[in-house]
């Protein structure tokens, strides 16, 4: 059996042994046992996760925001249902993790399917709120270290999460917000759109490989109204070590160099 | 139309308009017209070139080497039929290049039906012959300032261009060595081979971005037994302003970064 994410004239294809879960919720989700990739989730169509690559994109998510930050206490996480964004958070020792996620079957269903979260779900540190994202970032009174939005791929729901009025809202809140961006390089558009709505007063756009998105390729913008898109590769080593963080894919050099992008994709952006 | 190319426990799917050009020799050569990427050339059942993305694989392949070198004036491409490397060499105003193909077919085959080499294989510096990359190293009596291996998937013409002897032969006869090293994703005990087999005494693996290659994600490894690796920013800006090249894809900031690799790939390789 197989699965074909299709993209714009071109599609990736995943052998399935298997389908251990589907439902048709606020979203259709489905997740299932891979030859290559272990389990897979797949919401409305389009590949979240699969066990092989997740902690390429989750460590790319997290890791750099986390270690611009001098001492992240408070953290919110927008979406990232199946757990990876708290897991690698949580490798920060932070105080308090609030995590907003609007489907709680994404949640539940990760969380007997797949499990990649670790038990950082169960954390004591670790809040989780059944609702809309957007919402809660418009009446939030308090203020997070990081911001880090685990969204799916621009649809009716998520859509909103792409906003110039939720990027302001998020600016006001942290010292630094993150998102992933889509894929520069099939969906220019929403990449670009990201971009141009994202008006922090710095902001910068970085790049990871994950082999299960859209020919490879992935994106994630940070920004922030106070702080700087700190590069400086001692600073970030220093703090890596410090936190004695362990990772599959992250180093601080990847850290530095995920900001040089190709010049197609500068030209995009410029 | 579909074409797939299959990996293991996975596939890239591209809609095909029309076939363009079929013909079994040495190898099985296809070319297509496909939907999103522009005419595709496919050797064995693999994906070698689109047109959308293949200036993305030949100037990384081709621009580090020749920036390494302060004046690269002899260069051998072995390999390379479609001509997309030697356009590329040919950006640095070489006096001399060789480019050494064993299947004559290939390269007919791309001069008629796609021209990626916009006239570069008939510009008066570039010599073709038509044999086996491998005697001719082995034979070659010259020096060459950078030697640029732009090979298929090792299979049996091109596994080869793997061994050690062949790397040998290399190193004797240039300054700076270059070729494409698989996917460490896809492919890693062929990407470790290569590493392993290039006993070059300074050696670096990097990396690119290429959509239509496994899961995005292509190698490329530069040697030199007489040479550094050299990634000072400063003098690799200077010649790619000093020589006005003109690309899509690299940047001296790219050609820098492009070795920092993620942890589990220098793993396999440490």
């Amino acid at each position: 059996m197989e699965f074909v994410e299709r993209y714009n004239g071109s599609g990736l294809l995943i052998e399935v042994e298997k389908i251990l879960y589907e439902f048709k919720g606020v979203q259709h989700i489905q997740i299932f046992q891979t030859k290559s990739f272990g389990k897979m989730l797949v919401l409305d169509g389009k590949i979240q996760l699969t066990e092989k690559d997740e902690a390429f994109y989750h460590e790319m998510l997290v890791h750099p925001a986390m270690l611009m930050h001098e001492s992240p206490k408070r953290v919110l996480v927008i979406g990232g249902g199946d757990g990876g964004a708290v897991r690698e958070v949580l490798k920060h020792d932070p105080k308090d993790v609030v995590m907003v996620e609007i489907d709680e079957n994404v949640v539940k269903a990760c969380k007997e399917y797949i499990g990649i979260d670790m038990g950082a779900l169960e954390d004591s540190r670790v809040n989780i709120l059944f609702e809309d994202g957007l919402e809660f970032v418009r009446n939030c009174r308090g203020r997070f270290d990081v911001v880090i939005v685990d969204g799916t791929d621009p649809n009716p729901i998520s859509q909103a999460l792409i906003s110039k009025e939720f990027y302001r809202d998020c600016a006001k809140i942290c010292d630094y917000f993150v998102t992933q961006s889509q894929s520069p390089f099939a969906q220019p558009d929403y990449f670009k759109s990201i971009y141009d709505n994202a008006e922090f007063k710095n902001k910068a756009v970085y790049l990871g490989f994950v082999p299960t998105y859209p020919h490879g390729l992935w994106s994630y913008l940070i920004g922030s109204d106070v702080m700087k898109i700190a590069l400086d590769l001692n600073v970030i080593r220093k703090r890596f070590e410090k936190r004695s963080i362990e990772t599959i894919y992250y180093t601080p050099e990847i850290h530095v160099s995920a900001f040089a992008l190709p010049k197609w994709i500068a030209h995009l952006i410029r």
